[in-house]
Parts: structure tokens; C-alpha cells; sequence
């Protein structure tokens, strides 16, 4: 009945869906610039990085139980583990892993974490169905277009309302890269994205919870579904995104249908994606990089502190000003815990960030002499901390572009330092110099797929 | 990070999610009052009726082979087919079948099809979790509750802004259905409805297309491990309904989120459900009852008609008046069709509807004879039909109460009836007689499953 009232009442818009639909089906890797080819690959390495941090979870291990009796076969991979699953399951899980601890990119215009759908989704497929690491690559940065510059489109509202829009542009990218690797033509590529909006869903209020991971562990398997079906040849509809009940329409009051087309093939999401140094939310990078320089600088001890002043956006206090933090989870958002513990410990990792840190009592102490002082002016990618000492005296760091931001990205290095350590944090036993090896060559290698076998765990 | 910059700022609100969780866990069948047990047997009679329709739809063939490569074993029946798979993939394939026609149910207060997303879930699980009749009714009734009064709580804007009820609701009734029948206490069911809330996804712009049905398909295979991951103790947010940023804030910009708790035990969903008795849009229902009844008169032949009017609310003609489909899915919004093929065949079942009885020249022909005549002071549920003969003479006949809807329901022999009709029509080999003694007695049946077994099309 519900189709019957309300099909085909009002005309089309713009053919947004198949602009980008065509867009992503007649992509060629000699049309990707080169450093769009190479974010890509930095991407990817820290999608394998944290992963492997999240492999063992207690949170993945007991999801694994569930999906796991749902398995048709055992070929694809689990980064991080010995358990191997079908490539559905395989794709959940794997983007599940890489995003528990929100420690995976950002692309800074949506807020979307763009990668762990889209690169669970792919490097799923070709276990199964062989494909150079060119062609992965390319259907990967096609699907990071697709999901960023829908998440564009909705931007900001869509967040704000309370989608979690990793999940629900996720899927999306994940049906696009998909429907590229399966060198889908255009129209298939379009009914894939119909397929992916009739599975668009994910709210902000699970965020912290297994409902999280559930529903971006969908983004990745339902584009994969998404792709598979369009290519038995199941239609979907004419517009699913630029329709009058289409995506954009019902997703947000007022999106911005053009931000999807314009500059299709000259501007490039991945060159606004970052990585984070640190596992917190991101505005307290700034905060943390002072701390850490200060305490590199080491001419105080803790017992000297007598308060910490920080300086920066009132947002960098909305957002973290929480004392007396019991979990770990709470931790990464509580610049109370942040300082304490770069400054005590002089690093700011995943275990300084777990549970068994933040009940540290000298951290808790510490945290106590934390002073807020909002200005304005500051960019959130900025902030100044000042240790002020019994003494009188006052030691003063400023950062005004955090690590990982636009414009301090991490670098190479850091990046695979990144996998080394999380590899080592993951303790899944994988070796992170041959994994790093095959990454930074991918785009060379004839077979996509030898990244996850590198990633697997011993048995 | 995203989590980190949203998480626990706002206060919660009415506990709805725990009441309604509390509802369904603490549910007995002693409770359930004598009309809602049988309603609730009625709507599973057309349950498998409509499942047996489409179950050979050549939509649910192809999804069958993509689903079918992800099926982790063959217990779960599929309706009116001979394959089998588990019970994720069979929960998501039998609601497809019988949604695929909309022809299956209707909540009126808020036009989602409950049964089939519910349905389905439940009855997958009892093929490999022994319940008896007694306790899948009773989580029937509890699902249907939970789906339509979040649907309440949600309408009408959810459905007008392009969501598909059917199938965002949809998933929070398995889920709770699937809940009740696991015996999860009020904390895990109440997580079971947050891991609904993070998949809750479906678009009207995909209605007439696959996409649809995979959204259907969706509800029931994700209520369905909604539940299965309580059950292993993952926990959800503890307001995914009511919370900040909670499926009622995001779905709707003024919920009204009382009429999800109000009348708990009291007032009943499954009152408000009503059965098709044609596979058309609902406002034709009382325009097709007519030209029957004037079919039966036979004091006329189709050449005398020189033109055919209708007189109905304005609705009517807005959502019907749609001469020269093409396709049997257009037909079924056609009020020149079904007017045609109901005066000229004195019937309008499935075989009416499909692409072969809408090229047939005699129908065009009747249909271009049609005239609509608003009048806003008629309900929907009511309309008359006159024919002009060429003779001057005017015969009318006269619809206050449409057959098929809630103040002239489908009586229980009608449905029998309609599940025989659609047995036939999917020509599955299913034996009807056995199935619907088997559904009328589930009540007292110590084995579920045994209709599903019914069910199943020789190989």
C-alpha cells in the first residue's frame, strides 16, 4: 500500500545519483593524482593499525561469538585474529574492530570516519574475488568519494539531528567502492546506492555502546550486499539520494544536493582526511602535544604542580571538561585525565586511555588542578597549557596546530609507527613490518588480499 | 571521537525504553486478552498467505542466490520454497515474500505492515529454538506492540518525510518479539531495542524496488540479532527511543512519545490491524467492492457502458487517477485498471495486477471511460461507482464501509480463503488445508514450527 500512495508523484531533481554513479563506474587509476593515490595508502595503513588495536576487544570477541554462528565459510580474514568468517561477516567485523575505539581517520568537513566500511567491505571481496592492489585502491578512493560527499551534502545538520554518519554515509562508500571493484556499469552502480539507501541508519546515541559497532559494521556489510545485488541485476530506485523521499531529503532538512557533483575528479575527500596521534576526541590533540612537550622539557616534577591553566576554544571545555572519570571510555573525552596522564607518564596511547590508567589516584590528583580559560579566538586546533608551580613559577607550551590536524598531518613514519604500536597494543602476534612492507607497496601489488594474510594472527 | 563530543550531555528523559522493555519481558499469556490472541492468529494466516504469493516473485529468486551464498547452514524453512538456510537469511527472505505484493497487513494508525518483519524473525528462530505456539504468539503480540506504538509515537511525519515505517519500525518489533521469545530480562531487552535503534534504515523513494524489500528483509534479520547479542550480554545506550539524540528525536521532529507507553496492557495494536482483501492501494478497496457487486447484477454488458464515475474523497482520485500503466505494479495505484478489471472479470486478486492483464486492449479501453468526482465529504473508506449505459440508464452502487477495513474486517473464513487463493497462485505445491488447521490451532500447538514445516514446497 505504502509504495502504491506515493511512487512517482513528483519529477526527478538533477540526476545527482547517476552524475556520481557514472562518476565512480568510469573511474581509472591514471586519473587519480598522485597524492590522492598515496593518502590512500596512508589511510589504509592506519585502518590496519587500529584493527589490530581493537582486534581483541572484549566487545569483538563476544560480537564474534554472535556473528560467527552465521557464517557461510571460513575465507575471509579477521584483522588481528585466527578466526576467519565469509566475507559479510568478515567485513562487519573487521570495520567493527577498526572503529571500537574511535582511533581511525577523520575526514574534518562531516566528521565521518571514512575508511573502516569501506576498506572492511573491499579487502573482504578480494579474498574471494581476486583483484590487483590498483584496482582496491581505486575502488577505494572512489567510495571514500561517495561517502564523503554525501556526508557533505547533509553537513552539519545530519550529525547534529543524530546520525551517526559514518554509518549512514558509510554504507554508501562501501557500495560504491564495491560496485567499482566489481566493475559494475553505471546503472548498476546507481542501484547500489539504492541498495545502501534503503540501509542507511546509525544514531549518535549509541555512541560508547555494542550499538555503535553494529551499525558501522553494517555500513560495511550492507554495501557489500548492496553492490552484490545490483549486480545479480536488482534495480533500485531511479534517484535513492536526490529523490523527493530520497536520502538527502529525509536525512536532513536542507542538504546541499550540489556539494556531490561539484568538483567531481578534481577535488579529492582523502586530501582532507587525518589521522589521530592520540585515541581522544579531537580537541584535545593540541592539549596533549603541549603536555607532552612540557614534560619532554622536565625541569619540574609532579609533586611541584600547584595548577594547570589551559587556553583555548570554549568548545575544548564543553567538550572535556570532565573530572572524575571512572572508565576508560569516559577518559578519552575528559581533559582532566588527557593532562594528567601525558604529563605523568609522557605518553597519551590506548593503555593510557583504558580503564586500569584511570583510576590511577596521582593522576586523579592531578586532574584536580585543572583550570579552564576560554577564549574565542582560539582555532580548536590550537591550545596553550601552563604549568604553574609552587614556585611561582609558570611554564608555558603553546600548539597552535595540533598534531594530526589538516596542517600537521602525520606523517609516513608516524603513521607506521602508529601500526607498530597498536600491532604490539593488539597483542594479536601479527608482524608489523611485513604488513607495512605490503601496505606502502599496494599500489603495486598484483594481489590485494596479501595485506590480510599478513594480518592474520597465528592460530 | 564522535562519541566523545556527544555522549551524556543531555539529561534523559521518561524512561520509555525501560517501560516498554519492562512491558514485553514480563509479558504473560494469561494477560493477552481473548480478541488479541485471536487477531493475533488472523494476522498469521495472511501471514503465510501473502508469503506464499511471493514467494516465487522473480525478485525474491535473484535475492535468493546472492543471500543463499551467505548461509551458514539449511534449518530455516522458506516459505513456499524448497531450499532452506539459517535463520538470519530465512527471517530476511520469508519477509520479503510477503511483503513483496503489499498485500500483507496494515497497522492503520500508522500504515506499517507489522506481521511481516515480526513474523518472519520469530518463526526462524523456532525452526532451531524449540517454543511452543503459545509463547511465539505471545512474542508476536509483544512485537506488534513494541513496532506500532513507536510507529504511533513517530506518526504521521516519519512516513510523510520519506521514511518506510514498515520497515524502521519493523526492526524494533523483532527485535522486541525475538526478546520476549529468548525470555531477556527487561535490562537486555532494552538492548535489544538500542541495537534496533543503531539499524532502524528504510526510504519510501525505494518503494516499488528491490531496495525495498531489503529493508523489509532487514527488520526482521536485525531484530533478530538485536536480540541474539543481548542475549550474549552486549549491552546498548540506555535511551535509544527516548534519548537526546534517540531514534524518536532523530525520526521525528515532534514525537509524541507517550503513545508508546500509554495503555500499555489496556489498548492493543493488533485491534488496529486490518487484512487486504485486493492487492491494490487501500483507498481502492470501496471502489473495487462496488464494481463487483454491480459485476454480480449483470443486468449490463461491457458494451453498453458509455463512461464510469466515481465519486469518493478527493484522496481518491489524487492517489488513483492513473490511466495507461505499463506494469502490474503500477495497476495496483490505477483506479482506471482496477475499476476495468474488476467490472470485466469480476475479480481482483493477484492475477489481475500482473504485467499481462494490464496490456489487455479491452481493459484500456473501459479504463479511458473513467471519470472521478470529488466530493471531500466521503471517508476513504467509502465510494460509489456509477455505470452510464449508453441506454441513458444509470446504475450505482454504493461502498460506505470497504470491505478490508477496520468496520468490515476480513471474517476468519475470508482469510482461510485468501491464503487458499495465494497457496494457488504461488504455485509453491504448499498444501493449504494443513497449514491454516495447523496456524488457527497455534494456540494450543506444543511445536511453533510445525507451520513453517507446512510451509515448505516439495523439492
Amino acid at each position: 500500500m505504502q509504495a502504491d500512495l506515493n511512487a512517482k508523484q513528483v519529477p526527478r531533481e538533477a540526476a545527482v545519483t547517476h552524475v556520481l554513479s557514472r562518476f565512480v563506474s568510469s573511474a581509472q587509476w591514471r586519473d587519480i593524482p598522485r597524492e590522492v593515490r598515496h593518502e590512500a595508502k596512508r589511510a589504509l595503513v592506519n585502518y590496519f593499525a587500529v584493527a589490530l588495536a581493537g582486534a581483541r576487544d572484549p566487545m569483538i570477541d563476544k560480537a564474534m561469538e554472535v556473528y560467527g554462528r552465521f557464517s557461510a565459510g571460513r575465507y575471509a580474514t579477521l584483522i588481528g585474529r585466527d578466526e576467519r568468517m565469509d566475507m559479510l561477516n568478515a567485513a562487519s567485523l573487521n570495520a567493527m574492530s577498526a572503529n571500537v575505539f574511535d582511533f581511525d581517520d577523520t575526514h574534518i568537513p562531516t566528521i565521518i570516519h571514512p575508511t573502516a566500511p569501506i576498506a572492511a567491505a573491499l579487502f573482504a571481496l578480494a579474498e574471494c574475488r581476486p583483484m590487483t592492489g590498483e584496482a582496491l585502491l581505486l575502488s577505494f578512493v572512489e567510495g571514500v568519494e561517495a561517502a564523503c560527499r554525501i556526508g557533505n551534502a547533509v553537513s552539519p545538520e545530519h550529525y547534529q539531528r543524530g546520525w551517526h554518519i559514518t554509518s549512514t554515509c558509510g554504507v554508501f562508500g562501501a557500495a560504491a567502492a564495491v560496485a567499482r571493484a566489481l566493475a559494475l556499469d553505471a546503472k548498476q552502480t546507481g542501484w547500489a546506492l539504492g541498495h545502501a539507501s534503503g540501509q542507511a541508519g546509525g544514531l549518535v546515541e549509541t555512541l560508547g555502546t555494542m550499538s555503535k559497532s553494529v551499525s558501522v559494521g553494517n555500513a560495511a556489510r550492507n554495501g557489500l550486499i548492496s553492490a552484490l545485488l545490483a549486480k545479480e541485476g536488482l534495480a533500485g530506485p531511479d534517484a535513492p539520494l536526490e529523490g523527493p523521499r530520497g536520502f538527502l531529503a529525509v536525512a536532513c532538512s536542507h542538504a546541499d544536493t550540489r556539494r556531490i557533483t561539484e568538483g567531481l575528479g578534481r577535488e579529492w575527500a582523502l586530501l582532507s582526511n587525518t589521522y589521530k596521534p592520540y585515541p581522544c576526541g579531537v580537541v584535545l590533540n593540541p592539549v596533549i602535544d603541549a603536555c607532552l612537550d612540557l614534560r619532554r622539557d622536565a625541569r619540574w616534577t609532579l609533586d611541584e604542580i600547584e595548577s594547570i591553566e589551559i587556553v583555548g576554544h570554549p568548545l575544548l571545555r564543553e567538550r572535556t571538561d570532565r573530572p572524575g572519570v571512572r572508565t576508560g571510555r569516559e577518559s578519552q573525552v575528559s581533559a582532566q585525565h588527557a593532562v594528567a596522564v601525558a604529563l605523568s607518564r609522557g605518553k597519551a596511547a590506548l593503555a593510557e586511555f583504558r580503564d586500569d590508567a584511570v583510576s590511577d589516584p596521582v593522576l586523579r590528583a592531578l586532574g584536580r588542578r585543572l583550570r579552564f580559560i576560554d577564549d574565542p579566538a582560539w582555532q580548536v586546533e590550537a591550545a596553550q597549557v601552563t604549568l604553574v608551580l609552587r614556585s611561582g613559577e609558570r611554564l608555558t607550551h603553546r600548539v597552535l596546530c595540533a598534531r594530526g590536524s589538516l596542517g600537521a598531518p602525520l606523517v609516513d613514519v608516524e603513521l607506521s609507527g602508529k601500526l607498530r604500536d597498536l600491532a604490539a597494543y593488539g597483542a594479536t602476534g601479527v608482524a608489523a613490518q611485513p604488513l607495512l612492507d605490503l601496505l606502502w607497496a599496494l599500489d603495486t601489488a598484483p594481489d590485494a588480499a596479501a595485506p590480510m594474510r599478513a594480518a592474520r594472527a597465528a592460530p
